[in-house]
């Protein structure tokens, strides 16, 4: 343990953080092998936690008529949300496929107890929602294992979380952080779907980048070139 | 684009997962180049966001007057969170070094714009946190590949938020979702820091795995099999 990474295998891992998408359209029926949905969960499970809480379950949906009922939760908070955009803009929202919910082989529900560890989890007395946002991390490290496997994954956040927590039976201290759908794709978008269909485009990163305040720009210098020269290489 | 990854990828990329490690107390001085530091930023800036807002930003922090003032923030939450334990317990959280805001060459805080994109953001209408949630996977990101660089990251949770925010000069909207150190470390851990030190163990993953609903466990077969066997590759 704790031996260096070579340059060759710094490269593979900046590779899946590129192109790592989030997937709602190009599902194949193939299924996931347990092995390596085992291999995903272990990736999840190996995020950090405020104080080791490790807040996570895991809620592996194959249930036909679960989905179903997701899909219809889904259906019902995506009409109220396609009124908020007018003109062109609604009508390319309408256009956009937004959850694999019925055609991606597994839905995985990822929740965060928030009784886990008792009431004082070391690390989490200043900001209560460290253990939310410890759980994310979790996600993250799924949704790149996920991409290293071919499977693509997608975050179905139009949903209400009470009509979700009751269908999968969740007590009032789970919250629901997660829906996400997977499966294997044929292939893997070379930009955000959003992007590829027009609805918004990725920000220029050194005008993110702040220095020692938010609002004090990077002065011209290493730190801004290096940021620019990144961004040159692709999106 | 679109392309598989290999087997051998596939090992590099769990290997980063699995080895990333929660740093606070083996920082070197040396400085990270602007290169490196670059790459880091735009791994973050790689992260999935809901709608593709991009709520991130990135306060690069090397000024000591307000290291100084973050690492005094940090030991008033931290005098008040130790008096939750008692006993035994008290006396191995005040042996816990819990930040290396002082000795870390970088602190990184990463913000999420609450107001980014305008009042509707596309997934964001049931859910009104996946802009904190999407913040968090960019920090996720930004760990992983700091560990590729041999680079720790440590995230410092016990701090006051408005303290914070009045140091960082950030306004109402923008939220700090993490305070970070980050530095080049001589070595990585075997085993995250509080289960070497005795605070908390790993949980077995296949208990925290559930099928269809919360609290129905999974049955005995092969996905079961296989997360036990996962369990006993390592920690």
């Amino acid at each position: 343990m704790g031996h260096h990474f070579s340059e060759r295998e710094r490269q593979i891992i900046y590779r899946v953080i590129r192109e790592r998408r989030d997937v709602r359209s190009q599902f194949l029926p193939d299924p996931i092998p347990s092995e390596v949905l085992a291999r995903l969960l272990r990736a999840a499970h190996h995020a950090p936690s405020v104080g080791f809480m490790q807040p996570w379950d895991f809620i592996v949906i194959d249930s036909l008529a679960i989905k179903q009922k997701m899909k219809a939760i889904f259906q019902k908070e995506n009409q109220k949300a396609a009124e908020n955009n007018s003109g062109e803009r609604n009508d390319l929202y309408r256009r956009l496929k937004l959850e694999g919910i019925i055609e991606s082989p597994i839905n995985l529900c990822i929740t965060c107890d928030r009784t886990r560890g008792g009431p004082h989890v070391l690390g989490r007395n200043s900001i209560l929602e460290m253990d939310l946002f410890s759980a994310c991390l979790a996600v993250q490290n799924l949704w790149l294992a996920g991409r290293a496997e071919n499977i693509g994954v997608g975050w179905v956040s139009i949903l209400d979380q009470d009509d979700l927590a009751r269908t999968l039976q969740l007590p009032p201290d789970v919250y629901p952080i997660a829906y996400l759908c997977l499966g294997y794709v044929d292939e893997f978008g070379s930009q955000p779907e959003l992007q590829t269909k027009g609805w918004r485009t990725r920000l220029p990163l050194h005008e993110l980048v702040h220095h020692n305040s938010l609002g004090t720009p990077l002065k011209e210098g290493v730190l801004k070139t290096a940021l620019q020269d990144q961004e040159s290489l692709n999106t």
